[in-house]
């Protein structure tokens, strides 16, 4: 006879309030809501990946360290010699971690609102987070910050750059202050780089306490799950340690070579939905009862002046056209819906659609 | 000005103190050290797979609750409807799942010696970790356990079934026992059952705290990173919560949908692998200065009676055959070694070479 069991007498507090992390079905739906690529390859480069995942070895463990996509990786975004790379299952994985190495009463900082993950996996991990709301016109609240960083000492700061779900850059200044106030890690979270002109890439060696995150997937490889760190040597040598040694599998390793490989189409693709960005913007400036907010990433934010988020989402959804409802995101304006930048007969059509739904 | 900044200061102390899990080199070698399925896919397999991920679409994110693999998985597997599945990203996710899920002051146990990763995630976290020493027959030294279960009343037990590195099934009472003691979770790993004629599976839903965890890593897709665990549902939902909602990768997803579609391949693999450690057995008992252990795994231990595990595996891996020396594993022998079955050739070359070194 067994002992009483509950679940939720060992699991911690925060998890059991927790509802698991919601995607919405979105089978036979025009996808705006993920900040997803929406080009394919072409048959060519299709066939010349195909080609080389007949080298795959199922039966072989992945390299751990991933030799060969790293030296890619390093070439295609000029990653310095002298600093280190971690390789992450998605940027996900590498906020987890990056975490999971501070000691048991660390807090993590994030501006309100940003990636939502920062907080969730916090939370996961029983790890303090304190959110600094960002100011109206989505700057950083840099006296905020600053105070919240006096009196909390966090050992980990993150910073979107451009920022989700508002989706502009912080100015160059007010991140410097933030780094300079910082006892601890400063992560710029680089996820929606590709569609911004600015990068703290370059910057990473000039400050012992700087870690750039990128992910390749909203460059059009959201599939394979591969986000990356680039920081000082002394701290990637200690997130190395706990990396889960086979963290990036064999397919994901040989797909992401190959990408790199063929930077050059990604970087048009980017390129591309850039220039559908500012016609999409353009369009959704001349809508009346919409506030359309700046964008240097590959999604747009926008509030409704007089309607509902929920009512004009699901009228969307209606015509097959699946975005995001901000809800209840804390520092956002009312009505608030996130619509990612599709191709041209995409975005045409999300527009016609809205326009209809609007009036 | 900054302030002075030292990542030592940050990182929790068990990590400053760790160094990372190391992976040998083994790039033109016969690999018999990672438990690997020696097989690859016939071009007919391969082929058929190479359509599959035609399919695949890189620029959008994977399903993030697998439900396609979730269901294959569930055939393959006999897996009751009543009981939840998990995924992870090989099964070092899911124990970095299970423990990142528990309260702060939680410990976990398992026997000693067992899979390192239980300690190694345990430590990463700051979790306490008890490891209980087996008997020299290495099988449970259930007094002791139960003994620890009492003083420690540890959250979560694992214990792997077959035993790495030991390679033996533990008793069903001993395992009963420490399951009746048990106020936490214990979770049966079957990595190495694809090997053994014995599986906790189909007694899951009998208990409200077994976790079965199997990998897909020794059956032949080691290169793919999945894992899975079958539990209540009632710990399962808790799990899931915390789970980073696109861990399985879209390649994955549809490469291991397609193997478990192919499970004759892979069952006829592991049963050839089965018979050539009945031979490999056979061959290692034949020589006197070696004690070899039993073995319900695609791998066997054996100790060395009077030379150096050291100078043995040197001598292999100038021959060209990397296995795994123990070393300083607690409550093995002394030289102990480690072989994969690896192919009839496999292993006949490396029992000639170790022969020859022997002697």
């Amino acid at each position: 006879m067994q002992n009483k069991f509950n679940i939720g007498d060992l699991v911690r507090p925060e998890i059991k309030q927790m509802t698991a992390y919601h995607v919405p079905e979105a089978t036979g739906m025009i996808k705006l809501d993920a900040m997803e690529n929406p080009f394919s390859w072409s048959d060519e480069m299709k066939g010349q990946w195909l080609e080389v995942m007949c080298a795959a070895e199922p039966n072989r463990y992945p390299d751990p360290s991933a030799k060969a996509l790293v030296q890619e990786l390093r070439q295609c975004f000029s990653v310095d010699d002298e600093l280190g790379v971690v390789l992450g299952n998605g940027s996900d994985e590498l906020i987890q971690l990056i975490i999971m190495a501070m000691k048991n009463d660390a807090c993590v900082m994030a501006p309100m609102p940003s990636f939502v993950m920062y907080q969730h996996i916090a939370k996961s991990m029983g790890v303090g987070f304190v959110g600094v709301p960002l100011n109206s016109d989505f700057s950083l609240d840099v006296s905020a910050m600053l105070a919240s960083i006096k009196e909390r000492d966090p050992a980990v700061i993150f910073l979107a750059y451009p920022n989700n779900p508002t989706a502009n850059l912080f100015d160059d200044a007010d991140v410097l202050a933030i780094l300079e106030a910082s006892n601890g890690l400063v992560v710029i979270d680089e996820a929606y780089q590709p569609f911004a002109d600015k990068s703290y890439l370059g910057q990473v060696k000039h400050f012992d306490r700087i870690l750039v995150m990128r992910t390749v997937s909203k460059l059009g490889l959201a599939g394979l799950r591969l986000g990356f760190l680039v920081g000082p040597n002394a701290i990637v040598e200690q997130l190395e340690k706990i990396r889960l040694p086979y963290n990036i599998n064999s397919l994901t390793q040989l797909t992401a070579s190959f990408a790199f490989k063929h930077m050059d189409v990604l970087n048009q693709q980017a390129a591309i939905i850039c220039e559908q960005r500012e016609e999409l913007l353009a369009a959704l400036a001349q809508l009346e009862c919409v506030e359309v907010f700046p964008s240097k990433a590959n999604f747009i934010l926008f509030a409704l002046l007089d309607d509902s988020a929920e009512r004009v989402f699901e009228a969307l959804k209606d015509e097959g056209l699946l975005i995001k409802k901000m809800g209840s995101v804390l520092g956002l304006p009312k009505n608030c819906l996130r619509v990612t930048v599709g191709t041209a007969d995409e975005n045409r059509l999300f527009c016609k659609h809205l326009k209809v739904i609007l009036s």
